[in-house]
């Protein structure tokens, strides 16, 4: 089977990228002894991929109680489900937890971690820290920490931050002092439940960013990234990822043409590419995709998918676009790669040719 | 089954506002003795939606091979396949008219029109006509009309044309005018094919504000439109649909929430709303989506998701937000009911209370 073969739009991987990509983050981590990487699957959403990412079944990040099940049923039993905990969904983690997993939650709420004490099932919770995001979590010098900590007892496993502002960072040393202050947060928030007489076991922070450029790491114990596995438009533009190394694209087919306007159609639209813009305040934007050849060259240009409807992507050029017939295949790389993927059921894997080598599933929604 | 039994985040679809919605489309194309309402099922993917829009298995439209065969499977034999061919999907097409389908599809390419021609399997062929929006399709009054109608040959089942522009209207009498202008062109394109000696069976124009406020419709046989169905705050802006009449929402979670930052986190984002920013340009900008309570009501006044990570929806509101528990069950109105829908594989179904009273799925994908 090859890229001809594939119905479109489809998701293509690429084997030699992602393998780079991978590489490069765990050299990155590795600057730093005794530090762990604990990635992130709500990117890839795949056994596969997590069998390259986390080949040992070390600890992991989940992001929907779908991942959690999938992943601990293929054996990743060490995850952090990363996403808020309601009185709700805490017996399903207890549920996989009592079939030989280790899935922790988290809370910033002091009446979700007495909840969760008196849960009957097995579930210990680590205690989101705000670093400075002001999304979730609590600062490292609020009362309340101490307090949520007292009521998880020995179900305290830690904590936990998330630098999701290091994404406005623009060059490596902006990362890296975001990364600092995340990790002076972090730790400070672990030492004051310590000093408490709380154990804290995990202090874990991240985001692709802050994982690739931190400077320092001591008093941390894992960090969690994800993108970095397949990079994309958004990425590149953090200097933290090269556009050549975007490992995820999406296989098109050309559906119209028109000279007159100097647009090409293509069979990937909104719902094929996700309505992402995250290039747009970047130093240049995308608009929805950045048009390769079937073979992930940029041998269209500056093309790009200017406009996207539900299943149709206009794309448009300041240069003269080619006049390719029906049926050609062009491949987009995305501006956020975790979106874009989201819209599909499986990868099929290629490794720098036409030639598909395998086809991937993907556990999609909640 | 409540709601509060509900996972979330997932998709809820009120019954009786569902059915509102179809009898008042239905009565507008009404107005207009002999035209017929071809509903485009990529909005609703779903079976049993169909099985309310189109009770009789009339004509429809599709916009994937996915829906095309998952429809045909169920009994609605008439579609229009309404995004232009490739060569390559052909034989898809062909196998389901083979079967017992009669599954249309679209082009504005001659070579592709030989090719369809030339087809050794049972496909008719609608020429796409471009009626102003200047995505596809080639213009009334292009000689290349009649070049791909007489390639056709027996396979030129009519013409369609799309008027997405439409939705630049604001007004009911500026989008009357789009569809005049619509009709006319359309309506041209028949003519000038007819003059040619070339058979000219259908006649479809469409979008839902063109079918809600066209004026005219004469010499028009059938008019598509998807959107109406659900609804959502785009539409609700342009004076085709009311906001209490959307009749798709997403139940959300509440997983966090700050007092001194005067937010609400819910476990529905990016993922689970889509990120269409569509009422960005419109007069009321809604983020991500109005937040509603768990019964659809507007009780937490003008709350808005403004911003959305994959999977959190952080709620902001002019006025102090209530100090809700985490757990909390609230519901967002979508910017663009398509594009959300899209993210879920099936629908919860109430009828104007807490009860689900059915559980229906979707075919997402190609």
């Amino acid at each position: 089977m090859t890229l001809d073969d594939l119905p479109t739009p489809c998701l293509v991987l690429d084997l030699g990228l992602l393998r780079r990509n991978l590489a490069a983050m765990q050299a990155a981590v590795d600057r730093h002894p005794g530090l762990v990487l604990r990635p992130h699957l709500k990117t890839a959403k795949s056994r596969e991929v997590a069998r390259l990412a986390s080949p040992d079944f070390g600890p992991v990040t989940v992001s929907t109680l779908a991942e959690a099940r999938y992943f601990a049923e293929a054996g990743w039993r060490d995850q952090i489900y990363a996403v808020g905990i309601v009185p709700a969904k805490l017996d399903a983690v207890a549920a996989l937890n009592e079939a030989g997993a280790a899935v922790k939650v988290i809370t910033d709420d002091l009446d979700m971690a007495r909840a969760i004490a008196l849960h009957p099932g097995p579930i210990e919770a680590l205690i989101e820290v705000d670093v400075g995001e002001g999304r979730g979590g609590i600062a490292p010098e609020d009362p309340l920490l101490e307090a949520i900590g007292a009521a998880l007892g020995p179900r305290l496993a830690g904590v936990l931050s998330h630098s999701g502002h290091s994404y406005n960072g623009r060059s490596p040393e902006a990362m890296a002092e975001v990364a600092e202050a995340e990790r002076l947060g972090i730790t400070a928030a672990a030492a004051r439940l310590r000093a408490a007489g709380l154990p804290v076991r995990i202090v874990s922070l991240g985001s692709s960013p802050t994982a690739l450029h931190a400077r320092r790491m001591d008093g941390v114990t894992d960090v969690r990234a994800g993108v970095y596995m397949f990079g994309d438009l958004f990425q590149a533009q953090l200097a933290t990822h090269a556009v050549e190394d975007i490992a995820l694209t999406v296989l098109a087919s050309v559906i119209g043409r028109s000279e007159a306007r100097n647009t090409l159609l293509l069979d990937a639209g909104a719902l094929a590419l996700s309505k992402d813009r995250s290039t747009q305040a970047a130093p240049r934007d995308y608009g929805f995709g950045l048009v390769l050849d079937r073979l992930g060259r940029p041998s269209l240009g500056e093309a790009i998918v200017a406009r996207a409807y539900q299943e149709h992507g206009e794309v448009r050029n300041d240069a003269p676009l080619p006049a390719l017939p029906l049926g050609t295949r062009l491949r987009v790389a995305p501006n956020h790669c975790c979106l874009t993927a989201a819209a599909h059921d499986r990868y099929y894997v290629v490794d720098g040719n036409a030639q598909v080598i395998a086809v991937w599933d993907r556990v999609n929604g909640w």
